[in-house]
């Protein structure tokens, strides 16, 4: 059996001593027992979140909480402006579409960062918009929005904000009291180091405010009920016990080794990530490139995908392809979670021999030369 | 630290083999491999619920599988009949009140089942009923409800029968297709021996086609999505990957033991219970038991949520109390999934302790003998 080596952004590696408390005896979710380790859960939670606010948990993968937040803070026809620049971003608009939102939709290149100044513009024009849904890390792209400047902009006009950070939480920083950011989601397989099965959605208190309000219809996600719920540290239906377990463990781990020394060493990781492939004689592809995960442009004449399907064939190595129209164009890897600089390094040599397997040309060892200059220099 | 012995109607225990499955290293959820797993996860579904149509599966808890019928075959105002009978057949009615739909109620009193007669009767009331949305065991009543002939009756009607079989399943016998059920709901948590997080929908022709009309919003739950990705053995999202592992693995080990082999078991276990309790002078609730779990009435002056506090805080032991009017009225020993027969013997002599503890008087050692007689007899 290939060993499983995942440097995919989500599902990342989970870490032994997570996968272990997953396979712990069955406990009762409506025990003192169990409420103890949710109420560690919700408290990890908000520094993870740099928040003070709640951190609903819920049983869906990243698509749900996303979901949760359109169909309770809105109502039928409110005007939200969805930012679009890739995948994930693109799912914002279809969500509000299904739900019955007047959707305005501020489209940015594919690797490219929304530009606060057209967003102000549009908003400017728009007096009526009562929400911006964006995304910290576009996965698709590997690009990190400026949340900051965003929330400074939904701030000035007193409009909700709300962004996915599904694949960023962990690694691109997010500093949601501080920024004014009212809504943040996020899943338990990325940066959490947890199987996926799990999602997360802060609400500040003006989010709060909107829920209290909307008419949008929603049973399972209804997070008034579950605000209440988790004011007892409690969920209103069967929770997934065995990744709350889990959730408990990894948040645990996370907070001892610090959220900022891992912002730094995730970012050194992007770094020499993206100098390992300049040192390949490659392009990086996103113009505001994220510290979850680098998307690297392909070389001529060979497909992105060719290269995901050899190192998983060959190696046990698993990266992601491009999505969409960069399907073939580009591929991505992770440094987020339970990946570390080890894995990044090997990541490479693997890399390297399918690069040369496929006829591309480059000096053979350079790329760990270059790693371990940005990693250790 | 205590064993932790669970009884209840969920979560059940889970058994080793399926814990160890849980723990793997992670894998990807867009390969092959991953694809193999959730393939025979999808056939062994099929058997389960005695279908050869698809039975798609959700990353979320039972009540999330419960929504997707209600969002996804219906349209707004459509008119549903309810039945109501306890906790679980009174959420068929909220979340059809939810969804906007006209919701027409049939209560039938907690711990007896739905007169057929009576049903028919206002179906032939209400010409316009699009669907009835009942329930195969009741959880809070510990009721079985005869589903072969509400499906007789719907079936004559050409309406959709949606049956809750979330506690059900694997335990009280449902034929699916043979009784010509339109959608069966359950979650991973109870006859299937996996931890809460995943929950399955199967979905006749005649399902499929109410699918292509309806005009609920949703996203998460869009089935339409869920059984295009389906045919490929695959999920519109990322799917909860490490609980579908344990799943392949539980469904392979229900397969072995036989499914036929365990409804008769789990009969037999339902039987000793009420006897037990009967020997022991104490009356069983349900007018219609349930294979799945067993509803006991408290003896006078003895709240029932004391035995439940004590049984767990002395030995471990997780029974369910009752729910909402039957708080302290009825306690629930369940007798599903990984549950055995020791089990039961052992869950009767702590029972018994406990109850003379509390000053009940009855021939100690008793239920032991009886349920001995009928398991074994």
């Amino acid at each position: 059996m290939k060993r499983r080596f995942l440097m995919t952004p989500g599902p990342s590696p989970v870490p032994l001593f997570v996968r272990e408390s997953l396979s712990q005896e069955m406990m009762h979710h409506r025990t003192s027992e169990f409420k103890e380790i949710l109420k560690k859960a919700h408290e990890g939670l908000k520094s993870i979140f740099c928040t003070e606010n709640p951190v609903l948990v819920l049983s869906s993968s990243g698509t749900g909480a996303m979901e949760a937040s359109v169909s309770n803070l809105f109502s039928k026809e409110d005007k939200v402006l969805a930012i679009g620049g890739g995948k994930f971003g693109e799912r914002w608009a279809e969500i509000a579409k299904a739900f019955g939102l007047n959707v305005i939709e501020m489209n940015v290149g594919w690797g490219t960062a929304p530009s606060p100044d057209e967003l102000t513009k549009i908003l400017d024009d728009n007096k009526d918009i009562k929400a911006v849904l964006t995304t910290l890390c576009e996965t698709s792209t590997a690009t990190v929005f400026d949340v900051e400047k965003i929330a400074k902009i939904t701030n000035e006009k007193d409009i909700l904000l709300v962004v996915d950070a599904i694949s960023g939480l962990g690694q691109d920083v997010l500093l949601t009291d501080q920024w004014g950011v009212d809504v943040v989601v996020s899943g338990s397989q990325k940066g959490l180091m947890l199987p996926p099965g799990l999602s997360f959605i802060s609400l500040s208190r003006r989010a709060q405010n909107a829920i209290a309000t909307s008419n949008l219809p929603k049973y399972y996600f209804d997070l008034k009920k579950a605000l209440k719920s988790h004011a007892n540290d409690d969920t209103p239906y069967t929770s997934a016990v065995s990744l709350i377990v889990g959730l408990a463990t990894a948040l645990e781990a996370i907070k001892k080794e610090g959220l900022e020394v891992r912002w730094k060493k995730f970012s050194k990781m992007a770094e020499a990530t993206r100098e390992a492939a300049k040192a390949l004689g490659l392009e990086t592809f996103s113009q505001s490139p994220s510290d979850s995960v680098t998307a690297i442009v392909s070389p001529e004449n060979i497909k992105s995908s060719d290269i995901v399907k050899i190192l998983r064939g060959e190696y046990g190595l698993s990266i992601a392809g491009g999505q969409a129209d960069f399907k073939d164009k580009i591929f991505r890897i992770a440094h987020m979670g339970w990946i570390s600089d080890k894995d990044l390094i090997e990541c490479f040599l693997l890399l390297e021999k399918v690069l040369g397997g496929l006829g591309y040309e480059f000096e053979q060892g350079i790329s760990k030369l270059r790693l371990e200059e940005v990693l250790y220099g």
